[in-house]
């Protein structure tokens, strides 16, 4: 039979792809002791079984923010998938349709809103970096209220790019072939370039990413949405409620594999 | 000299059987790390030595619910022990009797009750699942209090089977020629379906096993026989209070070994 | 330059001996997790360092129950010093005196308590083992006053010999060239006789301890003796506590390598 | 590209540098135990991230008492900066400024003060060892306060040297081609006397180092400078606190890996 478990598709796709791809996806800041640390933290977890409860009819479906969902995960936003397959966004929000599972879509996607939500089966929410552009910012959110995005996902933990050595000794970029196909080409352009010891990834960022965000512009962002808008990246209670008092709807401990 | 630790049993045991029933054995849920962390936690405990103390005539024997061994120590529930050795649980009551220890029958036992309690020489138990057709879980009470069974052992973690991906990969299913002769062949018929990627064992429990069981159901056991009644797979204080709400007469604390 | 640490001196002494003599010495009960354990908490041991303080003199000198050491390190009471040097206890009683250290002297040592005390430059306690045959554990005692000996320790936490399985493994006996010579040699005779898959030394100590040894025994010790008296193995504060009250000048939290 | 982390340097270091320096540097005391307790004690620190915070022009830039920094990193003192370089403390002087870092120069630098305070574009501090010699530790603080140096450290952990068997399997002393250039060679003599099975480097230190040294010598040094006074090596509350009421301006919790 085929794969089993989720190391199998780890498996599975370390040999699909080309090693800086797989790299890119795989690899964390510095000596990836946080991403294995991650890794063992979640082995930590068990559950507390309860016995003789009637769970012939059971089922996990739940509503989250308004989206209601069969499964309650959610696929978390990537950047480009279509470096990893061809067709991209769309073929994952089939999957998370299939599956009654949440997509969320990055910023970076490389297919666009409209054709993601038209594959979708099930709701899609949208992840946004906040750009140094504010415009481009607010262009895209108006953009995805109207493709039918259900609410946005704002990444906060992220004013620079963890040092991730992996790209830098691949000097890893985006190759041409895939795009922030939702963004204006010209805001993107450093992602694309390729040097040596360096990553475009982090390049871009640097160029792109405003560090100096701070509570008091969110409400700027709020007054521009009618969607629920949630904070990615919020790891301590004292900010979980500073969240909440600056008008957002819900705030995810982002873990996202010891990338930052 | 021969064998003389329990690992040494287990490495002749790996041995002398086919790949698929070991991994039907042996093997656990999932990643097999709840399988991992079982052993791990067992070897954290330790004794707390007692010194001067008279053990010239020291004795482990006692009375569990009734059932006197001279070694309070019991086997636990097992199905198809013809699996391992031609004779089956018969062999597995005379070794108890020889130990003093007690035999807990599995309801899948691959030899009569009967046989079973004619081979032994100290107490023997029957474990049972909640089947979906009761009548026949009637009549197997009714059978085991004729045979001589002390208790009964009733299996409440179990409304439907972990993940097993050992058996999944082997497209485990019971050997035509052992079967679990205490039930009528109709009832367990899916156990000895092997198909490629799928389990006998586990489609035969979703076929089976009742997954509406709730602690109101134990009334109508309790009322059906004489015999202590055991919970087998109650893991938290709360459910050890309910259990004896509801008429057990003890409440095993189930570590199968990271099976479910 | 030659052995610097614990470590290689072992590994010396391992290249240097025949390997049932290095079980017997290494080798701990079951599957030594337990001797495993003892290391690892060893290591757990830390010195909270104190900082100018005048160390131009200083000196670990000290007295315990009457003996003076120069240092405040105990060698264990180990039986056959001869398994490992044709010389045995007077080499150990020789190498004692010249680190200051105090040798505890097994009641199985190769050498004469005379000829080991007479060897000593430093202090010499004797152990004992509590023998069924009472009148030749007084007239050791008495013969351990008259050549010197300083203390008395009582081994209280083997009343029994653990499984100790590399000794099993190998047939394990003592070699006729080396013997308890301060013991009528009918009392040591199953030490000497080896069986393939038992061990000498568990048989010895079957048939000749007495394991209805309690804290009422005690006194008939006590009494006979004007010399300190050290229980050994007492491994609980309530244990200790009740030593004290039993007639006992110390008692020793042994720690035997996970042999017992 | 070239190296990316620590370890990195360590293996380009290691590569480069004769074993027996290397061994000397990256070598602890006895089985190196505590030193690997050290890298592990490290690994647990994490950051507890905020969110949501300008970052835009965030600078790490302070004054650590009177020397201002860029990078609140000190350059530990470490002897013989010309073991790993042929240029030796002028270089890591300048390294240190390139990185806005604070070099703490050794007592047994192979550079001169005053070359060494040339070099540097940042701020300079002093490490010395307690001489039994109390003229010549005068005289290298007069000195010091001459060349610029901006602070003391005094080592008050080493009364001894730890017993690094590395060293001691090498027979290490330090080659004659370098030098502690601002002592007088007859003081440093014992450091360069190679001998088997024993190191240079402690028995230098048992002979000039003075072991007698108490909180109540501080107040000589005290009076003898108008600079910054450092304590190296304390490690308990405790003695933080009859530091600072012995006229110490900081104390340091040294941690030189294990080493002592």
């Amino acid at each position: 039979m085929g794969v089993t478990t989720l190391a199998g598709i780890e498996r599975a796709a370390r040999a699909h792809l080309p090693r800086e791809i797989w790299d890119f996806i795989e690899g964390g800041s510095g000596a990836e002791r946080t991403l294995a640390a991650n890794r063992e933290a979640f082995s930590r977890y068990a559950f507390r079984p309860r016995t003789l409860v009637d769970v012939s009819a059971c089922s996990p479906a739940t509503t989250l923010l308004g989206s209601p969902l069969a499964l309650p995960v959610g696929i978390a936003p990537m950047a480009y998938h279509r470096l990893v397959d061809p067709e991209g966004e769309t073929a994952t929000a089939r999957a998370a349709g299939a599956a009654g599972a949440l997509l969320v879509a990055g910023m970076f996607a490389s297919r666009t809103l409209e054709d993601i939500t038209a594959a979708a089966t099930g709701p899609v929410w949208l992840q946004l970096y906040w750009l140094r552009e504010r415009a481009a910012l607010a262009a895209l959110v108006e953009r995805a209220e109207a493709a039918g995005i259900s609410a946005l996902v704002l990444t906060v933990d992220a004013p620079r790019i963890g040092r991730r050595l992996r790209d830098l000794r691949n000097g890893f970029a985006i190759p041409p072939a895939v795009r922030a196909v939702n963004l204006d080409p010209a805001l993107m352009a450093a992602s694309h370039r390729a040097a040596s010891g360096s990553s475009g990834i982090a390049d871009h960022a640097r160029e792109q990413f405003d560090p100096s965000l701070t509570w008091a512009d969110l409400g700027w962002l709020r007054e521009r949405t009618r969607l629920p808008l949630v904070l990615k990246g919020v790891l301590t209670p004292e900010h979980a409620s500073l969240a909440v008092d600056n008008g957002a709807d819900a705030r995810g401990g982002a873990n996202p594999g010891g990338r930052r």
